[in-house]
Parts: structure tokens; C-alpha cells; sequence
């Protein structure tokens, strides 16, 4: 029997029985795969905030089990105390990181579930759910019901974002050819998602129908995402995989080695602007320059129409200590003087070749592709 | 009293009493200041190899100081003997690292002394040395003679560091007003010269006379000497400097916040193609997309007009474990994983606004302003 490799571990799970979030603790790869089980607010919130669990599509699951497994511990049989409850450890959960909009957004629709649930007067109310506020049942039963359809959403969330990744890996994968050298930035890996990862779907997907791919990773300072993470769980997949400083891309494509780069994104704007992990549109412009083409591979869900342009994205900032010490024997930098540590960036829409959804893939102008991206998943789920 | 700090200590001394290099071991920094003496070929090959000792015009100095040293503890009155080893000690100092060409350029300097010297039919011999030849003097006398001139000679190149990395300084500060941002890459500072440094020559100078300059760090991974070094001495100097991590530059140039990227050298191209530490390209590309010009600090010992274009310079390869584990508490990356460690990149001469010597600035195109700068250089010292 073969040894068991990171990408046998699920990054993020949910634990039925004990009503448990399950993750991988991240912080402690690749020295050490360190399963650990979160069940508190604070728990789940630091997770999230100190990168236990990381990567837009994963945070958006595990805030989804969070959120469900926070709804469990609410001792009540009033919906409207319910409610109140449910919002705040909503809202603490969003709080977490505000940059990815899969956070929000997966708590958005767990909340929508829960409100249209409760209250029967909701515009979004269906009706099934009418009929069953209808039947004046009690608290203690609606609230069981809500919980139910809770877990089941937060597992849909976690299954659509399976099915959703290796949609965007067959998209991807038509804009490459065996052979080919590919650049990718930070962890947008199966580690940053439930499985495939979204940058590194086509990879993985390119891995089993023989590619032979050659990928380079940036190591993604300062968290080391790339060294710790994507070099990693490659690595463990046996697919050729070389690790660079983040300032190493301009050699690497100027050699021509690079043929794409394929990264993943927190956030894209209505106009293609994308937020990604610090770096990226350092990457983007290098490899404009080289004539690279850069391709973001977007879930939908992270496609955020209500965002216009990426000037309007939150960018996260960090902690100084993550530049001058995380990570390392001893402070790095002298005591005292002054570190700029924002999380991510916004790669101009210029910059960007093309962005990979499950639906397609969106090309300039953005504002009208993406639109389209995000109505065609609409119109597949009304069918 | 005020306390002493890092720009107190001399980067690379001789210690004339026992003929040692005396040298802070860059390596410790910014947690320990430690000076150390050495006075073995082993030891001075180990202090450059090992970046003890660094930067393109310190390396020079060390090498100079090195060479002198390890001359007198040749025991042989034979000129001819004499020599041989000499030219032993030159070649295996000179293999320490191939990219600065300060550290050829010093070592056949004391060469060409040392030849001139000994062999009075070399067709570079001076009037004075033939006389001194012509008295048949014995060996020993020569010798003696030699290594009195090689100490002179090394003394006078850490002398003329200091004056023309000011002179650069001078020259750089026409190209920045009160108030600027300044971003620079690795360390071009005091460390890595005998004083001024070269990219940080006009941000010194610029703070004695109240400037006020926002300086920008990039960490520079693997070895990070900007936030060792760069950020140690000019937050030593009261500058009002930021570090930041190398994949930041285009978030902190797109907010305006960066007038001019002043960076050093290790060579520059007869065509101005210009190699640096690695990521100096991908910082001059992204200043291009942003509209910031690119300044190479460059002593005219640096612009190597035998070399071509950038194509043409030997980009030193440095050990993997840089990369994957160096300053680090454990492991950044699995075992096994292949990683690519160039240590130098080259930056096209058409992403340089210009090249600060300290003869003057030298423009587009380059393969003529570069001629005049080394030849403003040769008309000095001849007259």
C-alpha cells in the first residue's frame, strides 16, 4: 500500500457526529499534517484569521461548517432569538478576513437559508417552506428543521466547490499543452480548496492524462504559501514541480520556461480586477513583458459583481511580525522599524489573459464575460 | 554619549599590525554585530562565499586586503616562485563568485602591480620600477618591496571605494527632490561598501542635509539584505525606511507612493544591461508599468565594457538550502522538492532611466555614455 500523501487528507470537513469543524492545520505543513477539530467561535475565527485553514473556496467551506456547527450550540426554542444569535456569529465569522468574498458570501447564503426558514414573510421564502411555517409548528421543530437544512447547505457548499473546481480544470486545461511550463503564485491548490484546487486543477487534471507538466511555485512570502503549500502538495502528487523566491519570475520566463501562469483570486471585480495574494500583479506585469499569458481560475462564487472595479476591494492587512519574524529563528529585521504587510493586490484587468470559471472562460471586456459567467451558473442551477 | 551602531564599524578593514581582514560577519546582522578576523586563503574564500562579507564594492576591498595577506605569508625569496603562488591565491579568491566583476577587477589590479613590479621586461612596467629593477636588488629586497606596494595599493582601493561611492551619491541626489519615496533592492549600503554605500549614497547624503526621504526596503529572499541590512542601517541612520516583502513593489508603486528605485550592481554591460541580486528586474519592470524610473548606482569599477550585454554575464547558481531552510526554524518546503536558486538577474538596459557613476550619469544609449564614464574615470587618474 502506498503512503498516504496531504492530498489524501480533506482540507476541510465536517464532523457529523460530534458536529466538529475538521481541518488540516496549515500553519504546521509540510513538517507536520496535523489534523485538529474546532467546535468554539473563537476556535473557528482564529483559524480562519491565523490561516489554519486558507484559500477563498475553502474558508468559504469552512465558514459555511462553522457557522452550522455555532447555529448547534444556540440553546433556544425562539426564532427570533435564534436569529439574533445566528446574525452575530455570522457577522464574527465574517470578521475574520475581509478580503475574499467567498467568506461572506458562503455565510451570505447559509443566512439566506436561515431567514427564509424562520420567517415565513421573506421575499425569498419557497414554497415548501411556507407550507411548513404554515403548519404553526413549534420553535424547538422549526429551529431542528433550520439545523438540518443548514448542514445539508454547508455540505452542498462543499460538494459544489468539488464539482466547481474540476470544471475550471478542464477549462483550464484547453488553454495548454503537454509539455508546457506553468507559473503559479501562493496556494490556490487543493489546500485552498476541497479538492483540485482551482490554479492547480488543470495541473492535477493535465498530471493524470500524462502532461508531465513543469510548474514552477513561488514561494509567496511572506506566509510561504508556495514553498510550504503548492511546492508541497505538487511535490506529493509526483508532478515536476521547481520552488523560486517570488523575485526569481523574471528570470524563469525571460528563459522562456514559463508558457502560463495560472493563479487563483480572492476577489474579482466586475471589470476583471482581481484580488489575489500579494504578488500576483507583480507576476502579472513580468509576465506581460514576456509576453506570458496570466490566467485567473475563478470559481464564480468568487466573481463579485457588486464590486466594480478593484479599487473597491478591502485589501487585508497583516501583522508586521509575519515579515520579521513568523517563521523564523530570530527577528529579521531590527527592532523597531516600520513593515507594510497587505495580504493581497489587485492585478489590473489589463494584465489578465483570461478568467477561468466553471462555466467558461471570460475574456475582455470583463464586464460583459463575467457577467455571463455568473448568469450561466444561475441559469444551470434553475434548470 | 550615543550609542555606536552598525555604521559605526568599517564593513572591511585591514589590520595592519597582523595582517588580517577584519570584516562584520554580515551574516549575523541585524541580531549580533560581530567582527571577525581572518587570515587564511580557506577563510577569506569561506567569509566572500558565505556572503560574510558582500556587496559588489566591499567584495572588491575584501579581495584586495585578501590577496595582500595571503602574499605575506609566501615564504620565498624566488620572485619567480613568489609570483606563482601569488597567482594561486588570485585565482582561488577570484572563484568565490563569479557575477561582481569588482572582485576580478580588484584582484588583477593588485595583479598587474605585482607583475609590474617583479618582472621588470612586463611592457606595463614603470620607469620607477625599472630603476628599482635595474639596482639588482636581491629577491628578498623585491619582495619586500612588492608586498609594501600591494598593501599601499589594497588601501588606496578601499580609499577610492569612499570617495566614489560618494561621488555616486552626489550625482544620484540631482535625481530626487526633498521628500521622495525611494524604493531600493538587496543592500547597496554602507555594507556593502566601505561607507555611503552606492544605492543608498544619495539617501544618506539626502538625510544630512534634510531631505526626508521614504525609503522603501524589498526584504530580497532568499537571503533577505534588505531586511537585514538595508532596513538595519538606514533605521541605524534615523532614515524613515519601510520594509517590505519583494512581491510588494507594485502595491506600494501604484499608490504613488515611490518617486525612484536607486539599486546597486554587480555588473553592468558595455550596452547597460545591468546584473544585480535577483529581482532587480522584476522591480524595474514593474517601476516601467508604473512610471518610476530606474537608477543603477554603479562605481565605473562595476561597468565591465568587455562584457557585451547581459547575455553575456555569468549569473552565479547558489545552494538550495537558501531557499528551503536558511534563517529558518525547520523546513520551508518537502524534502526532495527541486529548487531553482539564481542568485543575480539582469535587468534590461531599456528598464534603466539611468546609470549613476562617479564620473557622472550615463543615459541611452548606453553603449556610448558607459565609454565616456570609464574613460571620464582614466582621463582623472592620469592627470
Amino acid at each position: 500500500m502506498s503512503e498516504r500523501t496531504i492530498l489524501d487528507y480533506e482540507t476541510v470537513d465536517l464532523d457529523t457526529e460530534n458536529n466538529e469543524l475538521v481541518i488540516i492545520d496549515q500553519t504546521k505543513l509540510p513538517g507536520k499534517i496535523e489534523i485538529i477539530k474546532l467546535s468554539t467561535a473563537k476556535e473557528i475565527w482564529d483559524a480562519i484569521y491565523l490561516l489554519k485553514v486558507r484559500g477563498a473556496p475553502a474558508i468559504g467551506v469552512a465558514a459555511a461548517f462553522g457557522l452550522y456547527i455555532l447555529a448547534t450550540q444556540i440553546d433556544t426554542d425562539d426564532c427570533v432569538i435564534f436569529y439574533e444569535e445566528f446574525s452575530k456569529h455570522r457577522d464574527y465569522l465574517c470578521s475574520a478576513r475581509p478580503t475574499a468574498v467567498n467568506l461572506s458570501w458562503a455565510l451570505k447564503r447559509m443566512d439566506r437559508l436561515a431567514q427564509s426558514m424562520l420567517f415565513a414573510s421573506a421575499d425569498s421564502i419557497n414554497e415548501e417552506e411556507s407550507f411548513i411555517a404554515g403548519k404553526e409548528q413549534t420553535g424547538k421543530e422549526q429551529i431542528g428543521k433550520v439545523l438540518e437544512a443548514l448542514k445539508e447547505e454547508a455540505l452542498k457548499i462543499k460538494q459544489e466547490d468539488i464539482a466547481v473546481c474540476k470544471a475550471v480544470g478542464e477549462n483550464g486545461l484547453t488553454l495548454v499543452k503537454p509539455g508546457d511550463g506553468i507559473l503559479t503564485h501562493c496556494n490556490a491548490g487543493q489546500l485552498a480548496t476541497c479538492k483540485y484546487g482551482t490554479a492547480t486543477a488543470p495541473i492535477y487534471l493535465g498530471q493524470e492524462r500524462g502532461y508531465n507538466f513543469k510548474v514552477f511555485a513561488d514561494e509567496t512570502r511572506p506566509l510561504l504559501q508556495g514553498a510550504r503549500l503548492t511546492a508541497f502538495e505538487l511535490f506529493s502528487a509526483g508532478v515536476d514541480v521547481t520552488l523560486i523566491c517570488d523575485n526569481m519570475s523574471a528570470t524563469v520566463m525571460k528563459q522562456g520556461k514559463v508558457n502560463a501562469v495560472f493563479v487563483g483570486c480572492d476577489r474579482v471585480a466586475a471589470n476583471g480586477d482581481t484580488a489575489n495574494k500579494i504578488g500576483t500583479s507583480v507576476v502579472a506585469t513580468v509576465a506581460k513583458r514576456y509576453n506570458v499569458p496570466v490566467y485567473i481560475c475563478a470559481p464564480t462564487s468568487t466573481i463579485d459583481l457588486d464590486t466594480p472595479t478593484g479599487a473597491d476591494i478591502n485589501i487585508e492587512q497583516r501583522p508586521e511580525s509575519e515579515v520579521t519574524q513568523m517563521w523564523y529563528k530570530e527577528r529579521m529585521a531590527p527592532e523597531g522599524v516600520k513593515v507594510y504587510n497587505p495580504a493581497f493586490d489587485v492585478t489590473d484587468h489589463d494584465l489578465i489573459a483570461g478568467i477561468v470559471t466553471e462555466n467558461g472562460i471570460a475574456y475582455e471586456p470583463y464586464t460583459e464575460s463575467l457577467r455571463k459567467m455568473v448568469m450561466g451558473d444561475t441559469a444551470k442551477k434553475e434548470s
